[in-house]
């Protein structure tokens, strides 16, 4: 391909997308293939000669794009937001085109400075302590790592490696390998699979704790845990904290375990993956109330803050504890020649200029912008949540910024069918939860492009396939009332409801 | 950005990086700038407001193209070849643009079967045992890594995991800790430092072993060793063998190591991230020899293989054997929709979708485009090594695929200085390399863009720099000879030697 010709691919491409974010609404978010349906279509060996690239195109629109779950269409209200803009997705085509990596500063002096920065800015952005700084004065930094479930995988290992050395100096007469094998973590059952999937590839056992009824990790459960550990002989090494868990975007509460691993030297990880771009409205600060008890603190810029996929930030209290955990002998240099060896502080050897497409997000939006995005999605997720509020047949049992888990009020088997037709039909993608063994619909804000007309699309397909009428629930004025008295009892997720009707119509108010 | 701003946007970028692949040979390929350039011209906080996207443009010339090392710059030769091409980069903007990532089949069925199918495409490409394919009978498969360093760790811990399996079965008493302490793994002093990280990472103690004069690690040293540690109670569990080293592209004895392994249950982990892309030209599949041993086989294509980066694939003999490793029990499904599960046979939860960007490139370069671009790359190491042989002050001690290891004859301060001289100049960009505590001067083709005349840049360079005149060298006749035959007894390297002509001009043949 010559340079002409790649200057048409490009274009066209550039026009692809656009038209394709202009037509997203009528495609049907999920696609109604048969697995195995592309190798039907696709041959079994590549192409000896190369093919045109119009061809290659033709082939996206027929094989590709029929077989693929829209991820930004605005009726893709499944897992979270996966960031996607203009700017981001520029961004990456131009780190691509560069096609720049960094080791250490001398193979690339731009990215890791630009990174080195970026970092900061968005540390400053989001209020986090100034010690993660790059250019405070201690030990503190940041750096993009792939994903949340790696920075998870670094944290736990700068835990467990803080903790052999701490134990090493303190019992001599120990090998490295017998304390690797007394090391114990701890998160709650609610956080993220990857949590569990780290403490297998670092073998260190995992705690998966209970959590409160608002599906919150607490002090008091942790520190049980850790006592019973500590008395089994065993060494406590990290806790993996979630500023937003997968199901239900909870808060752990930060400043309670911060405390317990504090009094026993525990490495604390915060994994904020998707809630941790709210931090940049100041109205969130909030929920990261005990932040300052973190040893690692990471959340995804390619989740909900506008950054092209990856992009995952991770700040460090003491970048010298990844030093130790990753620096291979080979690699260290005397005498660096810059102040931040960040190629240290990750699993991989290379990186690519991730901080380019940060840096474009962070400029054209501006503060501002950003900001004017998450209020807006959340702004969404509540007008969704009055929706669901002023249907007396369903109740919300936890919302929290974009995400909204309600479920129709009764036995599980209605949420059921209801999430049945919806996934026949096809024209949303949302997925069940359960919260205390109760079966809800997650509903997350995850396209740019959602608008109110789409949170309308949205609720009238979910009322259109709801299996109980209102009807039948003004038929049943008693079933009804002593269904809303079980739930005020199953009081772990409900504290109080008030029952304003139990004739024509019931109004039910849920304070949770 | 409204969407013709990004229409405007994004074919501004696409211009850009025509032009600056047009214009790279004008761009030092090493930059001048000083350590922190950066922070003193970029501002300490993020802009309030957002900003033009031209404005920002103007800014990638001002602060980053000056603090760049230009990896595509066709006077880079250092590290290895970091892949790009135009279908590269359009296959990285589409599959950006689209943002879709998948995890499970179902939640992106096109994403997962396009990169079950080019997976195949790309095993049956290289030669690779049948038993990797995905379309095979037995458990074998492919999948798409981040990185080489990822792969090698994926390896590992496979390993570790089958070797904990299968002596707990043979041992009930023993508990996985227990055994999980008395693990070990193999690889030659002259892999990739990301290998001894991955062992850091896994807790496995990694045994760098001794080379042969070629730097290829040998079944006997590796048979010695595992025979050691047995002796001394410990598990051996796996091996990491080069496919090419990082220093010289030097290839381990594959099916010797492939017998031991075999012999003691050791997993044999293939790291091929660079020279695998050779194996596209029948020609160079002798250098596989032996494959058919590995348990897992690694190469980026996001190296040689014209596919912009991230891509880097891995194959499993027994994809199980992955899964019995990562699968974390909270996502298992009973009922699994599509046959491959390839979302259990990597560290992190959701992946990119790259196999767009690798079926780009396979398609529009064809298979016979890959050969001819590595063919050529090929020719231009053997161009560059003819003209360093032709100068009878130089040795050539190693040359493989597109590396080409050589010296000045003599002390190794002659070849410091010439480096110094070469790093101060900034006109080429080569790295030094110890062969047997002999310092080289590590050439590698690796830009896309390098073409014959970069060759006789580069040699020019060299030559003109270069300490030490071909009439120094003829007014001392004797001291050359003894260099010559020394280094023929250093013959670990160079076996053969022929001196034509010690007088007025002296022709050394090497034969290694």
């Amino acid at each position: 391909m010559d340079p002409d010709e790649f200057r048409d691919f490009g274009k066209a491409a550039v026009d692809y997308i656009a038209d394709y974010f202009k037509n997203i609404r009528k495609l049907p978010v999920l696609s109604s293939v048969e697995p195995g349906y592309l190798s039907a279509s696709l041959p079994e060996l590549p192409p000896k000669t190369g093919e045109k690239w119009r061809k290659v195109f033709t082939d996206v629109d027929n094989m590709i794009i029929p077989g693929l779950t829209h991820w930004h269409s605005p009726h893709f209200h499944a897992y979270f937001p996966t960031a996607n803009s203009y700017p981001g997705i520029v961004g990456e085509l131009v780190l691509s085109g560069l096609g720049c990596l960094s080791k250490d500063w001398e193979s690339n002096p731009a990215c890791v400075e630009l990174e080195v920065r970026v970092m900061d800015w968005l540390c400053k952005m989001l209020g986090l302590p100034e010690c993660f700084l790059n250019e405070s004065e201690g030990p503190g930094g940041g750096v993009i790592q792939n994903a949340a479930s790696e920075s998870t995988l670094v944290g736990l290992l700068c835990g467990r490696q803080r903790s052999v050395k701490t134990m090493l100096a303190k019992n001599p007469h120990l090998t490295a390998e017998e304390i690797r094998g007394k090391l114990v973590a701890y998160t709650s059952k609610e956080s993220n699979s990857s949590v569990e999937k780290a403490s297998l590839l670092a073998s260190v056992p995992m705690r998966l704790l209970p959590t409160d009824n608002q599906c919150r990790l607490r002090g008091s459960t942790l520190r049980e845990a850790v006592e019973k550990d500590k008395a089994d002989g065993l060494i406590p090494c990290c806790v993996v904290a979630s500023l937003g868990t997968t199901g239900t975007c909870s808060i752990d509460e930060l400043e309670e375990l911060g405390i317990v691993c504090k009094e026993n030297d525990i490495w604390l990880h915060v994994d904020a993956a998707y809630a941790g771009a709210a931090l940049v409205c100041p109205e969130y600060r909030h929920l990261m109330k005990g932040v300052e008890y973190t040893d690692s603190f990471n959340f995804n810029p390619h989740k909900w803050f506008l950054t092209n996929s990856d992009c995952s930030a991770m700040w460090f209290r003491n970048t010298k504890d990844a030093e130790e955990a990753f620096k291979v002998k080979s690699t260290i240099q005397e005498e660096p020649q810059y102040e931040y060896e960040i190629e240290h502080w990750q699993i991989p050897n290379c990186r690519r200029f991730r901080a380019l497409k940060l840096w474009f997000v962070m400029r054209i939006y501006g503060v501002q912008g950003i900001q004017k995005h998450i209020r807006h999605q959340v702004g969404l997720a509540k007008y969704f949540e009055k929706l669901v509020r002023n249907d007396e047949r369903y109740e919300v049992l936890i919302s929290c910024l974009g995400v909204v888990c309600f479920r129709l009020k009764g036995e599980d088997q209605l949420t059921q069918k209801l999430l049945d037709r919806i996934a026949e039909r096809k024209k949303l993608f949302i997925m069940p939860y359960y919260i205390q063994s109760k079966l809800v619909i997650r509903f997350v804000i995850c396209s740019r492009l959602t608008e109110r007309e789409d949170i309308d699309y949205a609720w009238n397909e979910i009322i259109s396939l709801t299996p109980v009428t209102r009807k039948q629930l003004s038929n049943a004025p008693i079933q009804t009332v002593r269904r809303t008295l079980s739930l005020k009892n199953a009081g772990s997720i409900v504290n109080k409801g008030i029952v304003t009707d139990i004739n024509d119509k019931i109004k039910v108010e849920l304070f949770i």
